[in-house]
């Protein structure tokens, strides 16, 4: 199939885009908060309806967690897809907010034209709707699609998948026919086009230092006065925390937190070089609001600092009185929310126990650490991957130049449809959006269609590429 | 006049009581949280009627800030004294209180027996509504009063005191013919009652580390992955805050932290030694929910430490997401409330320019410093003067040991009072409460009756303790 056979599908896509920028609008109004659970339900009702709406079968499968929906489109076709995906979202409670994040309004923002502001606009219900726009529009010009699809659309992604590795030990057989994995999102900036052969790892975790027998108050927080006499959990914290980093950053100093570090393929190696230049540097900062780069990196030594070196995070760090104006307390207790990114050869279970051991040796036995959800392995998929050569011959085709990665910065629970299904994943599609996990989330409207193309064609594609790349391994 | 001489209004006060106490109640159920405002000018309009019932006039007097209630009781008697107090009180967020703050109900509480669990049940509104009882109860059986009152009654003692300096040195002349100044309060526990010659300084600041030059986000929290290239303000605070204290925080690390401190008076060395045996060690540690205390202090060592020796107290800390669960961010500021408590021969004013000192020379000039309200001036008024020898006097002749302390740990701005105005100032009353600024802050209702009684006497004591140091010095 080539573009040229996706005309009359594409027409008909761009005659009824009002309808499916409706739809998308729509779908962000609803709030599906994985945190605090608010709307959640509702929306894996709705996503079901989605899947059902394109001819498929699909029921809510309970987890400990939130519902899973699970779905299958059979199209009597040879190659099985997987889509996996995610209807929950973070909270939206950054004050700055342009308009209202569940309002999912279209604005005129900065130099991306019109564009929806929205929480989810990219990450990552904008892209999930968008898919179902598509194949309903292929199913009503074309017909069947040349490939059977399979959904599995969790509401906890943003709670590290919580329930996901289980439900995919004890389901299987639900994936048995599936023959790659793939999940639909914006990965479009000005033409280029990302493509990441795996992901970091994370684990996400809290330290809390209370008042005990070391010192400190225990039970309530007591007044300021009292430092003479009675040790602090935030100064305790503090000092815990300072023992971790190195001035600016500059190193993790929890005993063996790089060990075991794989060296980068030199094929990777070979792709950050060709990537290197594709960073518009003050163009990031820009966007970011970042007035500077970390030791001022910048170049080859960007991409290497960001793809091959782990880092612990602070999320978020909270004690005490953190009101308006001022209360002199002594407080009982003080946490601090993390996170450690991953690269191959890091082991998340491992990682912990590092950061145990760390605080032990420094006399911080009484900080209490908390993991939260399940961590994610680092991992990768093969160059050579049906999943990878699909997109990036999409990509190709659709104008974008597909800039390849060893891995994603980010992360997500890829690694489990490796680990336990043997599928090759990649994540992808045409169309712009940034500042998940901040204000002002955004896609593009342009974007959304855009989207919307390159996901017919992605699936038109996925079966050609799949019998290329066994012919070419016979 | 002694004991003897006040049997007729004690009767009255007790055949009384119930109605007493229903106004300390009912005054406590308001709010007047100077934090947020709420319920200020009412609470401000409540004061001025409390001084008008008792004959006095008065008046609510605009400042920058929350108004100030001044008031006279003109009873054509040869002493004034000026009664300085507040109708301020903190918020009530603390999770765990067991009634509502805002219902000061009445409950059995630990071995207290029965007490008023209210906001301000001892800091201040609760002794401040029962000395106006008091005075009610005296001027219904007696008549006039044997000294003349001025009242300064503030609505920003829990914000510093912002308005009050400005405003004394504004109105010196409403003062003038004032002897001393009084500030009534629930002093006593377990028949020891204090008596302060002083009290500590304080500063309250912010520092706050943001996205800048140096690095990090400057407008929004960005995606946690980013830690790779960008600098998270949270460790810079961590950072730039583990050089300001030593481990288990042994010393403050501010150069010139303890500059210029005045040794201990001989005449409060003594006092001390008198003192330390009077600290059940265990019953504090209990009352507080405090384990152990810092370094193992004990005995007079633990007064030393508490009286000698200015701490800087963390007493806030906050930066990026502190909701439920994770949320991998990278913060674009982090900040955190201190206090430091001085002594005698700091300077509030120096006292900020080391932390200002101190965050340039290790390389945080970045972090803003914002300093809350009005610092308070460490001071301390003679052992001989009315104030003092009037409340050591009411204590012993009514049954309560008088601990006679150097100076008060806690901090209030009754330096202004000496600088200012001249007048030697005290602080006490019979009665009990505690939990300041912390849940269940409470009185007991008996200590409510003991406090009416001991303000009668203070005044009754006050013009005859006047003639006698007057007396003893010609």
């Amino acid at each position: 199939m080539n573009l040229d056979g996706l005309k009359d599908v594409f027409a008909y896509l761009e005659d009824n885009f009002d309808n499916d920028l409706k739809a998308t609008q729509q779908f962000l109004r609803r709030k599906s908060i994985s945190a605090t659970g608010e709307g959640i339900r509702e929306t894996a009702e709705v996503v079901k309806g989605m899947i059902e709406e394109i001819g498929g079968t699909s029921s809510i499968i309970e987890t400990p967690g939130h519902p899973i929906v699970y779905g299958k489109l059979d199209e009597g076709a040879r190659y099985t897809l997987l889509i996996y995906s995610m209807y929950d979202v973070l909270p939206a409670e950054e004050p700055d907010w342009i308009s209202d994040p569940w309002a999912a309004e279209i604005h005129d923002f900065k130099d991306y034209g019109k564009c929806i502001i929205a929480r989810g606009a990219v990450n990552t219900k904008g892209p999930t709707v968008a898919f179902f726009n598509a194949i309903k529009a292929y199913k009503k010009v074309k017909g069947n699609l040349p490939v059977n699809l399979v959904f599995l659309i969790e509401g906890e992604e943003e709670l590290s998948s919580k329930s996901l590795q289980e439900f995919m030990q004890d389901n299987k057989a639900k994936f048995a026919e599936c023959d790659a994995m793939f999940f639909p999102s914006f990965g479009e900036e000005n033409r280029v086009a990302s493509i990441f052969m795996g992901v970091k790892g994370i684990v996400s975790f809290e330290l809390k230092a209370k008042g005990g027998s070391w010192g400190g108050p225990t039970e309530r927080g007591i007044h300021g006065a009292f430092a003479a006499w009675v040790g602090n959990p935030a100064w305790r914290l503090v000092k815990a925390l300072s023992t971790m980093i190195g001035e600016d950053e500059k190193e993790i100093r929890v005993e063996g937190f790089y060990d075991g570090i794989l060296p980068l393929p030199e094929e990777s190696e070979g792709a950050l070089r060709n990537s290197a230049d594709l960073l518009d540097e003050e163009e990031w900062k820009k966007a970011y609001a970042v007035d500077r780069f970390k030791w001022d990196l910048q170049g080859l030594d960007l991409w290497k600092k960001m793809l091959t070196v782990p880092t612990l995070n602070i999320d978020g760090i909270k004690g005490g009185y953190i009101g308006e104006g001022s209360k002199t307390l002594l407080p009982h207790e003080a946490s601090v929310k993390m996170d450690m990114r991953l690269v191959p050869g890091m082991d998340p279970e491992d990682m912990l126990g590092k950061i145990r051991k760390h605080l032990d040796k420094h006399g911080y036995s009484d900080i209490e650490i908390t993991e939260y959800g399940k961590s994610y392995y680092p991992s990768s998929v093969p160059y050579n991957s049906t999943s990878v050569q699909t997109l990036k011959r999409m990509y190709e085709q659709m104008g974008a130049r597909p800039q390849i990665w060893p891995w994603n910065p980010g992360s997500a629970p890829y690694y489990l449809f490796g680990k336990i299904l043997g599928l090759p994943y990649v994540t992808g599609g045409m169309g712009h959006g940034s500042r998940q996990h901040s204000s002002n989330e955004y896609c593009t409207v342009k974007g959304v269609l855009d989207f919307e193309k390159s996901m017919i064609y992605y699936l038109s594609l996925f079966p050609e590429v799949a019998e290329e790349l066994k012919n070419s391994q016979q």
